[in-house]
């Protein structure tokens, strides 16, 4: 099964971007995944293009017409022609994105992302196309279109044979709800610093226990709240 | 002032990526900020441009040379030739990146931002060369170089001049410490929903009350950390 990725932007030149490139392209080139970037001002209506207007209420900024992203929405994703892939819009407002939400995306057919910019999305088409929001952090972006492609970069590593062995076996931060170990290799000795001595004991019950409680400290230094 | 980026990566061909579009890429071109990408490789020492190796300890997985991405570092930000920007690592074992990270970076000459590869990077050059761990948030990507492109983006569009008057004056979520109020625009019904009454009414104080109460309403929903 092919994960089919279709996005919705003022900015389709932004696709597939960086993930053309390493193995994410390779992948995409063997028909693993796909990502088709769709213009959303090819939905307007006037001779002008027009997407957007001023905010109800006043204020700074425009805002994404309902309607415009909502012919486009049905065009490319319509849920009474079978799409029931999830519909996600890319916004600072939305909930953060996790592993397991990427997990479970990555078992899917596939996701529509919409792309906001400007101020914000008129919020009747969020609410009646069901538009899932979503934030990748808690910093601002230029647009959503930054964020739909670290998605896509989260979501497409963990598709089968995507990434090929390179995952197996590994312990991830997140995967293990705990931050990583430290990692060390060789030289032996680096500007005076040992490869700690339990790490070169042979000793793999020691060398794990070692490992499980930099991982704990760390994680209750650094992010104490993914302990709770 | 040029704020200048300088990126340490296995994949320099990512780089601007979509920043070479939009705005920034205009920002870019005026001279308003540069990026450069750096090869770790052409520090290698062997035939075979070798720049890791297997974990100390056992395990899967392959850990970047601490001496190869020293030689890297010290060529490119050295701070005895008086390069102060700030090191960072992005990883997802660093400090979560949040908008006032961003903004104090933005104030500075610029950044040094290693992209980790593989398994991770050694423990000793992490500490020995002061690079600061920075999270993009909890989940997993293909490598450093996704989140380089996002904590650049997030940076650059708010550099002086860059976005020019788009953003003087727009109420942000995180500048005001919660999510943005929902935003409506024309048309006035679409698909039999109204926009809010008070959006309308020219109360311009009634306004502002109901988008401060409609901003609280969703950061208690869905954000309950950002009110604590």
């Amino acid at each position: 099964m092919t994960f089919r990725a279709t996005i919705l932007t003022l900015y389709p030149e932004m696709f597939p971007g960086h993930l053309s490139t390493s193995l994410a392209g390779k992948a995409a080139a063997r028909g693993e995944w796909s990502v088709e970037a769709v213009q959303i001002r090819d939905f307007a209506e006037d001779r002008h293009r027009t997407v957007d207007d001023t905010p109800a209420g006043g204020g700074a900024g425009m805002v994404l017409k309902p309607d415009i992203l909502a012919k486009a929405i049905d065009s490319v994703a319509a849920k009474d022609k079978g799409d029931n892939r999830p519909r996600l819009l890319m916004s600072p407002r939305g909930k953060p994105l996790t592993q397991a939400r990427v997990r479970e995306l990555a078992a899917g057919e596939g996701v529509v992302i919409v792309c906001g910019r400007f101020e914000g999305v008129d919020q009747r088409v969020i609410d009646g196309r069901e538009l899932e929001e979503v934030s990748i952090g808690d910093y601002i972006l230029s647009g959503g279109e930054p964020a739909a492609l670290i998605l896509l970069d989260a979501v497409v590593r963990i598709l089968p044979g995507v990434m090929g062995n390179v995952l197996s076996g590994t312990h991830e931060s997140f995967e293990t709800g705990m931050l990583e170990h430290p990692h060390y290799t060789r030289p032996q000795v680096f500007e005076g610093q040992e490869i700690p001595a339990v790490l070169t004991s042979g000793n793999h019950a020691a060398i794990e226990k070692w490992r499980q409680e930099q991982a704990r400290k760390l994680t209750k230094e650094r992010r104490p709240d993914l302990l709770d």
